[in-house]
């Protein structure tokens, strides 16, 4: 068991995609629930900023809408609606941000088991449009992204 | 005068795209009405279904949310959100049916006065991928868009 904080590595298998991979030291069981359950998403998906989870409804055509309060006094929302739910194995729902409403990425995150205490959490954002996807890959969302992780990393080694 | 119904025009630009062009005997300005003002919308969008507009924030940012009700009884749901409104000029905005959630489609409507009672409308809509855009193409989506041009054909002719 190491403390150190895994690497993510991100690629663009298309020019209309982004591609990152993440592993974590948990269950598959342990990491889906920190996915899918809301309580649990509040506490990781805001990189430590308070997150209100206003809808996550985690089915079929279910709607989900958060709202993130930055250290600066502002929010940001995000949303969107769920295409699949495969339980233990796949999600895969739209997402986009209030500032650049209709600005609408496909994402598909997948989960895959490499050993009873290990996940592979592989996230595929598919743009409409090659520049759609830069500008996502210039604003930063990277170190974000890692900061969520590492959120998560801290709430799975708590869960049971 | 004529009262006969104007042909759309239906060409496929790229792999992702389905464009839809179509004239209608009345001024920009009335065009534009009947698309953005939500009791208008109503007596068209449907294609003579009743249409209940449950959200049609017509801003950027704004969402919208309609319920068809077929003749069988059943109903259809239909939503998205507004990326740009340019008024008089163009909408665009996300569209999914309830029954595909997640198979977001980018839509844009540009309207052109060609004449002081003539207007062009070009709907194109981009779609995630070749085979989203083809579901679209092989659903019957014409006819029913033709129908909905020929209900707006007849709202028109009713405005002043």
């Amino acid at each position: 068991m190491t403390t150190a904080t895994r690497q993510s590595t991100l690629t663009t298998p298309s020019d209309r995609e982004i591609l990152v991979v993440r592993d974590f030291d948990a269950s598959r069981d342990r990491v889906w629930r920190a996915y899918t359950q809301p309580e649990l998403v509040a506490q990781w998906w805001g990189r430590g900023n308070k997150l209100d989870v206003e809808r996550y409804e985690v089915v079929r055509g279910g709607h989900w809408r958060f709202v993130e309060h930055a250290p600066d006094g502002n929010t940001h929302g995000f949303e969107g609606r769920f295409r699949e739910v495969t339980p233990q194995e796949r999600l895969v729902y739209t997402f986009e941000w209030d500032g650049m409403p209709g600005y609408t990425i496909l994402e598909t995150a997948t989960f895959e088991a490499i050993g009873p205490t290990r996940t592979r959490v592989s996230a595929r954002a598919l743009f409409f449009s090659t520049e759609e996807r830069d500008g996502m890959l210039h604003s930063g969302m990277e170190g974000g992204l890692n900061e969520s992780y590492a959120a998560l990393d801290r709430l799975l080694a708590t869960m049971s």
